[in-house]
């Protein structure tokens, strides 16, 4: 229906003629958030005993996938919502951010903006790479090998003289925050397959596709956070929601450090621009 | 400098004469994250080491506020994330994002206009709470009472015929998110004299300014956000920041709700849905 | 290179690496607008010269076409641009921009919100019908006669079960804005193929195809903009851009009436709004 | 009220309640658009007998202002409306829908996060200003000489050390769109108080307080458009609204420019750009 006409079918519903037709006793469902006085339930659980008892990172699983996370996809969420929550000043979604602010805009529209620079080469690489990871499993269980099955989808890139989805980062030579989540998912055992396949995908560019491309291509934090959230069952659409929910921080700080400490209405060159922050530290040990 | 002229300002700094004022070897700073190649810090801490070390909302509280919170405050932050997660379908920041969605509109759009929606009425109350409290604790550093200190802003707005921010909620008559985060803050020892002073504020309506409204006006969600996040030491704008980081995840699965679960191109009708979701549902015993 | 990643290419022109990649001195072309002190040239002419001398129609096709359009282009594109100018308070975008209006945000806000709503389904129509009348002008090429095309193409959707896009209003049976734009472009002799083809696709709909839907299948608005705007050699994303120039004058004037008539906060129904403003006046007879 | 808290309004509002309190059968008001069958009337006009009749700008003044414009305020406006189609590169708004357009979003999300940009120092200022002019013109109202009345608030803002709003343009001296808006303003007899008051406050920064500032204190195009804004009777937020839909066709521009013309998730330096397009073109003899 993608193509039907907006206002036809908006009118279909409006006033009188809503009223003729019985639009108007329609009612439709929400299964998220039931609302009644003094009482919010979020997916069936009381709001308030979910407070204190649940992580943040656990309450957003809840809510988006229906059911409560065990422990451990718990604790792999809260690294992979960690794992994007900034990548410094040069992301168009954070220039989209800083130049809205720097117009006295205030920080939701900074935020708004830097959300609508979520384009496909940016966070929604995400969906691109979970789908890539599917096309390919549709091979293995059509009965190839992960190694083969990986050994064509990548062909088929390189073909087309693309980047798999989820590859390359020449800045990065090797993306530690992707080293890290695998790392994560196999010590917490919830590596599944979309994990081994983008790993078997990664030795087949290291080898065989090797000379197809003009630069190293590891997985980088996108492929990652694709391979993990369709391990752990996320949609598509959802894949690309888990990147905007772990970067909407790093909008806000860029935004609010623009806002206060820049003066306004300035060029902002994102070449120009030099980190003074602290530097070089650890985290106490006890931590975790 | 509300008042100067972008386009002055834009064009001081543009091409030739940006070379000619020397402009083009000017740098900015920025203090939240380092990049490297395969190395990145945020606030000093490595990345990598912080995903499985932290929870999410600690990494919110060091990227927003430049260091690591105690496991206290991670805790109490953790709930005021929680708190706000969802709210039903009708605040006019999740009907936005469903008009959006029921266009065919990505996922991030919907969210975007939902931002939108976090108008001075929605979301912004929290900021104009803070205000309002360092308004009377003013007062108390000048030697006033917290009782004496409450009962002035109070006033102060009864007499303008208005809500003080953070208080009401003619649905419900006791805010049970506002009650157990106060709730917590005193178990977790992290209430201080805006907690105080908004309790204080409380008492006030609920006694000698009863008569000024015409309904109860208990703390809600929003004053105690607000109260604990100036407890915490976050600025004013960062206390929208927290309800926008907060709500997110609802936005997102309204959004996708609307755009799985509805027909394109409806007239949604804020009140005649119904929830059809699960129900009463405890957390198991042992979850933290 | 849709599949590529952000941050990589972003990191690539970073400072240092960009230095070191001589990126620094790279220099990137525009050829809109030409900006000396005192002096700008928009699309070669001076600003200042237009002024007065072009109506805004025209130098909004200056501006996105690159030449002057001749007065009679002009005429049609004022035409097009007012007649969707405004369509009531049921289409989504609009309902958008007043959600956010009811939360207090700014009027700009509003309308950013109302334009994400120009979705596949609602303003994005217009590209799809420039590109569904391009598949059928493809085999007029090919030696097929028009009318044969457009049956190719009509039955192309009515195979798939889908309104082919540009056609049908339940609402209206025959769309008045539609019919005064083909009347128009006849009259101003700038009718072209597409033109032709689209009218041969609505004969095809009311003769062959007539069963095939459950309701009418006139051009509507959004097919009659589609194909003068083809006819008048916009890019299909540009003929988005038209609808988006057209009906930003509805979300502003809606917003404005939500935010300065309408109590803040309130629930919009779509269905429960009556008009009550001036109806039946006539344009005064000596009116162009 | 604008202390008051959404969610309680909303609750208000919603389902049962909203059903127990009546606001079911509630009806509310719009005075813009009529939709009927077959039938569109704005502001009680046909909508297809505006078509062709009246030219955009016209159309524009009626459905925002209720009235038709008077032939020469319609000139006066298409030269408005005309005068900040465009103005190249550095503008934020600009380079804020080129950072979203870079990353593949489309066409609209780049628009709507360009207006996003219209902070108070951008666009804001025409609102600004005419809040500034209507300070001095209650003070006429009240007895002081338009001269006297200039000087005052310029004096006040010199004395906060801030440019009087809508004025100043360092890299233009003398602004040609202003020049050129005061010059249409007197050929068409619609100069009023809020252009009079404007230009004697031109000739207090000339004279009195010209050592008060570090550059000339010109009018700028902002400060042109808001006094004959205010003297057309547009109230403050559409003065901001008709630097919206003058400015739309340029974040249209620039963005599809950036879409079709540049590599995807380039790093977008506001100074290293070349203007490469026509130039010094003159408008054909007889055009108006």
């Amino acid at each position: 229906m993608a193509v039907n006409n907006t206002e036809r079918r908006a009118q279909e519903r409006t006033g009188r003629n809503a009223g003729a037709s019985g639009l108007e006793h329609d009612r439709w469902p929400t299964s998220l958030t039931a609302i009644e006085p003094n009482k919010i339930q979020v997916r069936g659980y009381s709001l308030d005993e979910m407070m204190g008892r649940l992580g943040f990172a656990e309450a957003v699983y809840l809510l988006l996938m229906g059911e409560l996370p065990t422990p451990t996809i718990g604790r792999m969420l809260n690294a992979v919502l960690i794992s994007s929550i900034d990548h410094g000043v040069t992301p168009p979604s954070t220039l989209a951010a800083r130049n809205v602010a720097t117009s006295g805009a205030p920080l939701k529209d900074c935020v708004a903006a830097g959300i609508l620079a979520f384009g496909p080469h940016h966070g929604g690489d995400i969906e691109s790479c979970m789908r890539f990871l599917d096309r390919g499993l549709t091979l293995v269980r059509a009965g190839t090998s992960m190694k083969a099955a990986a050994e064509t989808i990548v062909r088929e890139c390189a073909d087309q003289h693309e980047a798999p989805p989820g590859f390359g980062h020449r800045y990065h030579i090797r993306d530690p925050r992707a080293a890290r989540l695998f790392q994560m998912a196999l010590e917490l055992e919830v590596e599944g397959e979309h994990v081994r396949l983008i790993r078997a995908a990664e030795r087949a560019l290291e080898t065989t596709y090797k000379d197809r491309f003009d630069r190293p291509m590891p997985v980088n934090v996108d492929g990652a956070i694709a391979a993990i959230s369709a391990d752990l069952g996320f949609e598509y659409e959802l894949g690309n929601a888990i990147f905007l929910i772990s970067r909407l921080p790093g909008l806000i700080a860029h935004a609010h450090e623009e806002r206060t400490r820049m003066p306004p209405m300035r060029q902002i060159d994102p070449k120009d621009h030099d980190y003074d922050g602290a530097r070089n530290r650890r985290l106490p040990e006890g931590r975790k």
